[in-house]
């Protein structure tokens, strides 16, 4: 375990050793990780609507139409739970129980409000595009006035949150070992493919560096 | 939309054209999809776990330790929310306000129940590894006895589901149409790379071809 959980609902509770509660490690998992999941409720009926989110410092940013629910549910002080998650591969046991994934990912827990101040609100805006495609807003620039009094932007505290992981080869007991059965681990990524231009799109306008280099995590 | 939703609850209402309530397009998202998001609540505060699942007909299977607190909230009968999610590109529109994502995002919304019949119990864990590694289970054989009294297996009927999908180019308003902005997608997918064997592992066991073969979505 890496240090202590800010909460005992943050606490993980089945395989502890898999628990991270380092900031830095939360932190570069929410921005490797293009999409979250929102969790909330709504009538007593649980929803998890898959979103793309961007961070700044302690702070996630999710944005969509003013009358997105998900995000007026959130707007509205409703508890809530973003979740992101990496899958780094597929770990294959010498038996069917030891087969598992591993993974990394942050759970994080609270309440979160709707961003009204219009700095904030513009510099939450460039940050889901910068984390959907680095160096992407130098070319089109922070959102105008009319994108502004159209979108929804809430935000949400990263104070109550942890991490769990899962690395390496499967946990074969040694009675296992000899079982003539391939053992170990098919490495998993996302991967982007030759980027397809617009049809209305000049024949001049060069394919950007950004998109030729675009991986996760980022390349530095 | 293609056809009705089985509830005003699984009726997309925002951009009801990206919604899809046909059972063989749900049913081909949630095989592609490797994991899945588990929604649920305990003491008032929302959840939204990930896990992986199985599929075999119209039922989902999740897998895990007798003490998980997901899978048990789930099988106490508590109203639960599945979510499988495909990212399949970036979309690059002219604008901040027109970036978005092309996706395949399903959701089943009902309530779960413990699997206690012993040949179902097996099939359900079967699926899950053959969801996550097509062809795996003929090399390491079903669970054995250990393995179905160390596991809870929960069920889930997809009964009341439906899909949200976006697909293709930017939607850049005419206006848009000169700025000298490079616009169209940028194509993401899942890519395994060489598998890693298990440091134990005797070196005269070849690499299985479902590994070397192995995509989303399943090469037929």
């Amino acid at each position: 375990m890496s240090g202590e959980a800010k909460s005992a609902r943050t606490q993980v509770k089945r395989k502890p050793s898999r628990g991270v509660y380092d900031q830095e490690q939360i932190h570069a998992i929410l921005d490797e990780a293009l999409t979250s999941t929102v969790g909330f409720v709504e009538n007593d009926q649980p929803f998890a609507v898959p979103t793309v989110h961007g961070r700044l410092g302690e702070s996630l940013y999710f944005h969509g139409s003013p009358a997105n629910r998900t995000l007026n549910t959130l707007a509205s002080g409703s508890p809530c739970c973003i979740t992101a998650a990496l899958v780094d591969g597929i770990v294959l046991g010498r038996t069917a129980k030891k087969h598992s994934l591993n993974y990394r990912a942050v759970m994080v827990l609270g309440v979160a409000r709707e961003v009204t101040d219009k700095d904030e609100k513009i510099a939450g805006l460039v940050a889901i595009i910068e984390h959907m495609i680095p160096g992407r807003i130098k070319d089109v620039g922070p959102p105008d006035e009319n994108e502004l009094a159209s979108t929804l932007l809430i935000s949400m505290n990263i104070a109550e949150a942890s991490a769990k992981v899962r690395t390496g080869d499967p946990t074969d007991p040694p009675s296992s070992l000899e079982l003539p059965v391939w053992a170990g681990q098919l490495p998993l990524r996302v991967a982007s493919d030759v980027p397809i231009p617009d049809p209305a799109l000049d024949r001049e306008t060069t394919t950007p560096d950004y998109l030729l280099d675009w991986s996760r995590p980022e390349r530095r």
